[in-house]
């Protein structure tokens, strides 16, 4: 065909176009009658002369970035996490027995900024301290100065929701037990999940949820600690693959890994006694047992690669409650923070998103190590539980993700894409570029103190954290 | 375009041809540069006139069978299994405590007919009893005629592989409540999980094996049943609905199955007390333990089925390592048999296809009831493990068994398939009509009694069993 025919041709019967980008052109299209394809497309870095600056600046210096994030992803991706016991936070983080200290999720805040459900927990833990005869006198001391705050990640601890820790709470030890015998090796710590409903994590913070408290320092979490010390640990790397091949992401569903773990140790906790029958009750009644567990994993692999000059993969993200923030590990502890955002979700019946706290929780660490809704594709029926949608959108979770991690976990696979690894390393330029913000599977807190949990979702991490870690990666790398 | 026009064009170029059916034609084709689309295509039933005859006398009663099929699907999706408790053979069974009777696998055969680990097993089983004094002794009183022998399925039980049940060996039982406040209801029966590697179900019969069978019959069974009996049984349904969205087929893969299991029964267990490090340890070492548990939930879901007069759908399968077996409600208690086939699969180190014995086990019932190689697709990993393929493979098995299945079991889903039901129901006619023959997930046995375990495959049902049905149940509708 010659090229006026072609010519002839296309222009022969009615317009079909294909529009890419603002959307706008298609619908005038679509209104004239004309078949249009939309294809959604936006300018790199949102076209943003600062952004593309800073990308152009980290492009000079590409081999020495790679060979950082190499380095990063190889220290993630060696862990050989551990849980290995339990103890009273107190003799594990030296400064919650030194002074009047909350630790509490997400970035620094202080009492002025603290949301709702933060403030209810942190008010219940003065009570469970016995720092405040009640609420209302919790509520005067925190407010007084005379109580100090302090972020769980700033003391090798994560905590979900509010992520309240105390100097009396029992914590979850995970030792990431690569190169210890060389003298290296790293620990992190998670307080017990306490159940589903009305607990501390989600605001709680009356007598109930104090006695539950009470019953996990004194004698839940002892008798799981002289179990995990006669089982001499229980690996969690092995126990994580085994759960997303059994429909966990290890964020909003572990049903799997609470069933495995509790399998594993058993035998232990029969050895070392106790009152059982409630210690076993207790771990079959809630399907996120290991939530915690599997947070400090995540924080034991991550904290590694804190500190790799030059590297753009994020090591932490967390949420306040107010502000979401980050960590990268080319830039060290320097937090990169934003206004939160709001949970996208369903609700649990008798509630709704006027009732809805925005994102928080140390959590999101899961999806920074590769978890979460980033290992949604293995866990289709969690789509569901926080309206993702079904098994394709489960598989899309997994594959937009993807774009903007780095590399691939060959020891965590997923099923449905044919056993290909979880995406690992977030790179702060891949979010940049892409304008894809890492999705975080979550539950839903009551905005009010003392209500609980309300419902689970999906909530997006503010571009705004990343460009300003790109600008400081950028500015770094132009010196 | 004229039809001349057309055909010219059609001619114009090289030959590209569709051949549907036998593939000699296409290969000829393409040894002579054509390019060739093979699709697979079988006429029908085989071709063969008798059963197109009985398929045609089966349509003429159309509406008749699609009602009792409706029936039996009815009794089989309203099934209500609990897992209710453990007793020694000879209490459930009463043939067991009237003389020296030996159940196993498959439908009927004599010893003479066994093929070797079935014969192991029954004298690693007489031996346990107390009838031989050891095994030489035990095969020349299992020739002499002087010990009786009959399938586990004559007497309301299922054994994995060799099947092998004698009087004094703890039974799970399982409980269909359906109706039972009207008295209905009805009960099914197996031994429990021996664990992996040289057990009697596939032919070990040394003082190893035989000393387990003590200690499960002295120590676990009645702690066991202690712990069902306190925890008012354990519903067997929700427990198979969350095993399928955690990989699970309940075949050959019950990790999660067993996992859950464990946790809904250990504060029970606890408060029954006992020797709990080594019943745990027990469980905790065996990702198969579940399947027994799942082979006696099949047969008390299946069993209300038979009997049902008119119906084409089978409600059992079983291979005695030498028989193929199935059962089908139209046609009640009557075995229709063939030669069983080998499985294909993988072979643990050391051994090849070789040194397979056989299909053998009643654990087809599974399939019967739309798990196993049905629900394929809801447990990827299990594919690779018996040599499948990986996750496309997985989905295209189940997709093929629901060719052969009349109904969906919408309490059962599995999450790959967009939450759609597994598939329930094999009709003797579509089996004919398709030439699918229904697959099972297997163990594969060594051929010689004492050995073990060996791998773990696929087989298939032999046509010839469903032929027969077919006629069966033509002849019946001729009548």
């Amino acid at each position: 065909m010659s090229n006026g025919a072609r010519i002839d041709a296309l222009l022969a019967g009615p317009v079909r176009a294909i529009n890419i980008g603002l959307a706008g052109f298609a619908r005038d299209l679509a209104a004239c009658g004309a078949e249009v394809a939309q294809v959604d497309w936006a300018p790199p870095a949102g076209g943003k002369p600062e952004l593309l600056a800073a990308l152009e600046r980290l492009a000079a210096m590409e081999s020495a970035i790679a060979a950082a994030n190499q380095a990063v992803i190889e220290r993630v991706l060696a862990a050989e996490p551990v849980l290995a016991g339990v103890h009273r936070a107190d003799e594990l983080i030296p400064a919650l027995a030194e002074r009047r200290l909350v630790l509490h999720t997400g970035p620094p805040l202080g009492w002025r900024e603290m949301c709702g459900p933060l403030r209810g927990a942190v008010c219940g833990a003065l009570v469970f301290e016995g720092w405040a005869a009640d609420l209302t006198a919790a509520e005067r001391l925190a407010a007084s100065g005379e109580i100090a705050f302090s972020p769980n990640h700033h003391h090798g601890a994560v905590g979900p929701m509010t992520g309240i820790t105390t100097r009396s709470m029992p914590l979850l030890v995970v030792e990431n037990r690569v190169g210890l015998a060389k003298g290296g090796g790293n620990r992190a710590f998670c307080a017990l999940n306490e159940g589903l409903g009305k607990v501390m994590r989600f605001g709680g913070n009356d007598a109930e949820v104090l006695a539950r408290l009470a019953w996990l320092r004194d004698e839940f979490g002892p008798l799981l600690g002289r179990a995990l010390e006669l089982a001499g640990g229980i690996a969690l790397g092995p126990l994580i693959a085994r759960g997303l091949a059994m429909g966990d992401e290890m964020h909003q569903r572990n049903v799997a890994c609470t069933s495995l773990f509790l399998r594993a140790i058993a035998p232990s906790m029969a050895a070392g006694g106790g009152p059982l029958e409630k210690a076993f009750a207790f771990i079959a009644g809630n399907d996120q047992f290991f939530l915690n567990i599997a947070m400090a994993m995540g924080k034991s692999m991550l904290d590694p690669a804190r500190g790799v000059a030059g590297s753009t993969i994020v090591t932490a993200m967390s949420r306040n409650g107010t502000e979401f923030g980050i960590r990268v590990a080319g830039t060290g502890e320097r937090w990169f923070t934003a206004p939160v955002e709001m949970p996208q979700g369903l609700f649990f019946p008798g509630f709704s998103a006027a009732d809805a706290n925005p994102d928080i929780g140390d959590s999101a660490i899961l999806e920074a190590v590769g978890l979460g809704a980033f290992a949604m594709a293995a866990a289709p029926a969690v789509a569901g539980f926080i309206g993702a949608g079904g098994f394709a959108d489960a598989l899309a979770y997994t594959r937009a993700m993807a774009e903007i991690a780095v590399a691939r976990n060959p020891r965590w696979t997923i099923p449905a894409l044919e056993f290909s690894g979880t995406a690992t390393g977030i790179d702060v330029r891949r979010v940049i570029e892409t304008g894809i913000a890492p999705a975080i599977n979550t539950g839903i807190a009551h905005r009010r103190a003392g209500v609980g949990q309300v419902g689970a979702g999906v909530a997006r991490a503010p571009l705004a954290c990343f460009e300003q870690a790109l600008l400081a990666l950028g500015d770094a790398a132009g010196r």
